[in-house]
């Protein structure tokens, strides 16, 4: 097998770059460095916000910048690419189309892991921005999966956990989450997607049942595997 | 200001990679993503084992991968490179005399922290392969400073840290760090050198005192006041 390099397109923000650059060394089967996957991270941290970008700025400048970084790991010798960024995959098919290394993308593989357990319908725990561009929802619809956003005054405790605990260095409220959780049940969803890093973090902090499927950590596994890495078995 | 980016030049190993990439966002002054350095970093873990190839292996072949990752990173737009790896400091000159962005030397300017602070005798704490090429000895004496190296049971544990712990994933042995530090101290060292960036993920896990002044840090902190960015205050 040729030498694979994995090229990581982040700074959305820096610090979910750094989460999840650790999610691949940590998931890896490596006993020693050079058991890991070499690879190429580019934190592009004057990025602008993706959400304000696609529902009303300038979503053309926001693509054109994912390009140009796509293009730079590309050239730097990558060869297969991720974006662990949840809302940038607005324009993942786009920029398929114009580069010539496969982007894994992370709500289709996210979702392809839960239609292959059998689910028929989650809920999308994510940003306002990310519920609003429909992402997960297509990719659920594409697999025959109902994809349940929570109602506004259930909405507002998932953005709150986000903006105004984690974002600002706190745990995160464990009441608030079970508020969320009563909903997704009583909704009778078979299971939840935490679709934003910050929700990733809430479940370092206080851990989650296999009920919630951390998008991230699908990234994380399917790019060791897709450059011919073995995971570590936790 | 033309924008400035940061090169890091790592994957020696990778997890000390992602640990100098966290100081870096730690230590930047940003309250919001775009406040954060533009970085790329290439972790470069099929760099064979610098202490081997420096030591009776093939230190050529080493310097011309580390030459050719620094030319990636300056291809790529870097405008300051850093190496996270202390062992590698080994070849820092005559690699800045093949690039055309200067490159932070970390050891140079870890003893620079020393010599300010007048230090007069300091302990190295650092693989067989960044001792024995005496890459920190040689910084210290241009700087009128004592280096005192751990005798070899002493380094033995030293590298069974480093080697048999922190580079497998592990946390590292308190008991086996307590026999160094009571060494250092009876040695009349004021203080000694984190030398190894496996030390600095040790230090991560455990937390220590001043005592130990972490080459890592003084590096991260001169990364982001030679790009132009403000230090956060802690």
């Amino acid at each position: 097998m040729t030498e694979q390099r994995l090229g990581i397109l982040g700074g959305m923000g820096p610090q979910a770059t750094q989460d999840f650059y650790q999610r691949i060394l940590d998931r890896t089967d490596a006993s020693c460095d050079q058991e890991h996957l070499p690879t190429l991270i580019w934190s592009d941290t004057s990025m602008p916000d993706r959400t304000a970008a696609i529902l009303g700025g300038d979503a053309e400048g926001c693509y054109r910048r994912l390009l140009e970084g796509a293009r730079l790991l590309e050239r730097g010798g990558c060869t297969v690419l991720a974006i662990p960024c949840n809302t940038s995959h607005y324009f993942a098919d786009r920029l398929q189309g114009e580069i010539s290394i496969p982007l894994i993308h992370m709500p289709r593989e996210t979702v392809g892991v839960l239609a292959a357990a059998g689910q028929k319908k989650v809920g999308i725990l994510a940003t306002d921005g990310t519920v609003q561009t429909g992402i997960y929802q297509k990719e659920c619809g594409a697999r025959g999966i109902e994809a349940a956003a929570p109602p506004p005054e259930v909405q507002k405790l998932v953005m709150s956990i986000i903006y105004d605990e984690i974002k600002r260095g706190e745990k995160g409220s464990r009441e608030k989450f079970a508020v969320i959780d009563k909903w997704l049940r009583a909704a009778g969803c078979g299971g939840a997607i935490l679709a934003c890093t910050e929700l990733s973090v809430y479940r370092t902090y206080h851990g989650l049942p296999d009920y919630y499927l951390d998008a991230m950590d699908v990234l994380a596994e399917k790019c060791i595997t897709a450059c011919g890495y073995k995971l570590r078995m936790v």
